[in-house]
């Protein structure tokens, strides 16, 4: 099979694969399941980059002993609804939840919480730890720091990871409103796309080690970094790097984890920094009771009122209707939930090996 | 005096004639003390667009029956850490220090607390508010809706307004995080200054109102609208759309105030659309208490340590370092401070005109 090729792959099937590496690397069975109904949800939303496509990185830092599969996560610190959480370097697909259900308990006590957590490790998609809210009609939010790969505006050093912003706000009998966004231009996983197809990037994503633009994706891999959003000067870089700087502080400063340059590499291959000022990555995560600030069937109807609007706003092209946040996820995975998810040869070839590490039984 | 040039006059006695107009139009003395301080705030942090050059847009509203400046603010729903406010019409700059000062009271009992407000109007700087949440040692957080300018990304119609976000972190010996962000590429009053200047201004700033990319400032008051952060598809503009969404929501929808298209204008001479889904325009303010998550003495150390290592980043142009956000405003603050607030003459003519009317003492 050719590596760019696609091979779908039942969710069922793709499911018993991941759960059967997480228990191979001694995650519990409630662990496992968890961990792996993190990534698939991941591939049936689209984002590929942060489903299964991970697992073996996982892996590896778990080889590494960078990664610990039977964790004791505690609570450091506990003032009504805020805390934080120490996840012992634990899978951040297994952290990040518990942080979340701490969350959850809180805001039902006080209206609102919210935690830090340090300690941890790649959480998969913020998306699914802000969407654990919904479940209670509360709203919800989840942020983490990441490896540095972005420069701040002005420089061009890699200071900043592409630290996600995730809000999960409930509708009424419309589907909700998930904003998950990389606070970079463009997010590292579309940078590999057009790699894999050899194709140019927009400038404006990149630029090069010596702080020149570039539309060559293998730029990034070359020493270069990415770009906050806003991409320059002019279109509001200076906002991208304070939204990401906002979320390193969040995740990394305020929870005792590592923060900017600081924060360990997701891939096992590099090392990590000598005199690091915190324990591992970084998460932040929070939620609101609508009911606090109004009844949550008027709230319905107010969000329904709202996305019905801006769907009919007015588009520049007849084709191409305004979108709600979350609006194409929720169709990719309809369609998934059918079709199954198409995994790139590549990826398919990784899970293979490990299959085969392993002694797994696979359906590639 | 050219309308062009600009007059420097000195904090006090512009902050005299301020409140002498607050006072005028019916403030009690406290409120337009308040008021005061709110907008010379803005012109000695150098956001010149939301300081004393809105007074007489206040004023004009207030005559226009639009603003009461006697309100009776009222909270609506109160949960433990989280309540709405309706502002009965006030100025935003009476509404949202009161929905602030009850986020402190409750940030002290609950570590955390969010208010949404309606029934408000335009509340000068995100910042003003955030900030107060300094002098408690808390986090502090600002939002707030804003009159239709920005089109979602794929549309030409203006359903958002440049919805600023902000944030405000304490640190140790190092100056505050201040993070004050329009979710717009480009801020009206940038337009507004290059249009002073007869310049053309950056495409991906704005469009006209068919849908073309222009570089005329005054393409905006032609009919057109601002773009969402990231400008394009291709930069990320879904973002800047999303995340001013996110401000529209929980300022507007949230609150019980109006969202979308439905915002009311600030400028009086524009008329507020029929069949409103709520009440004047909202804002969304929070904070959370640092020591909830960690010692506040060992976060200001890894705040100073996070702010020296920005500092420090590789720049692009050794002329141009890494500025933390908030570093420009607190800069332009000190030398204000010392040499009195530059009024452009326009500005200075407009508030002229307000001292007639209402028979004023004034400094121009």
């Amino acid at each position: 099979m050719n590596t760019n090729d696609f091979l779908h792959i039942s969710r069922s099937d793709l499911s018993a694969f991941t759960h059967s590496v997480f228990i191979s690397i001694g995650c519990s069975e409630q662990d496992a399941a968890l961990a792996t109904d993190v990534l698939i949800q991941a591939d049936l939303r689209g984002i590929d980059s942060h489903g299964v496509a991970r697992l073996s990185g996982y892996v590896r830092l778990f080889e590494k002993g960078r990664i610990n599969t039977k964790p004791n996560i505690r609570l450091l610190r506990d003032k009504k609804s805020v805390f934080s959480l120490d996840g012992d370097a634990g899978l951040g697909l297994i952290v990040a939840p518990r942080s979340m259900e701490i969350v959850l308990e809180k805001t039902k006590l006080y209206g609102s919480s919210f935690g830090a957590v340090s300690n941890s490790n790649h959480f998969g998609i913020a998306a699914y730890h802000a969407m654990k809210a919904l479940e209670h009609g509360f709203i919800g939010m989840a942020m983490t720091n990441a490896s540095p790969l972005v420069a701040p505006a002005n420089s061009k050093e890699r200071m900043l990871g592409t630290n996600p912003i995730c809000y999960a706000i409930p509708a009424g009998e419309e589907l909700p409103f998930i904003l998950d966004m990389a606070s970079s231009a463009a997010a590292n996983g579309k940078l590999e796309i057009a790699e894999r197809k050899q194709i140019p990037v927009p400038a404006g994503w990149l630029e090069t080690k010596d702080g020149k633009s570039t539309t060559d994706p293998g730029g990034l891999k070359a020493g270069g970094y990415l770009l906050p959003l806003g991409s320059d000067k002019d279109h509001g870089s200076h906002k991208g790097y304070g939204l990401s700087a906002l979320v390193d502080i969040l995740s990394g400063v305020l929870s005792g984890a590592n923060f900017g340059p600081w924060v360990p590499p997701f891939v096992a291959f590099l090392p990590v920094l000598p005199d690091l000022p915190g324990k591992g990555i970084g998460h932040f995560t929070g939620a609101m009771d609508v009911d606090g600030f109004m009844d949550k069937a008027e709230f319905g109807k107010r969000m329904d009122k709202w996305i019905r609007r801006f769907k009919q706003a007015e588009p520049v092209d007849a084709h191409q209707p305004v979108l709600i946040p979350g609006e194409p996820e929720f169709r990719l995975h309809a369609e998934r939930m059918k079709q199954g998810i198409p995994l790139i040869g590549k990826v398919a070839g990784d899970l293979k090996t490990l299959a085969t590490t392993y002694k797994l039984d696979h359906p590639f």
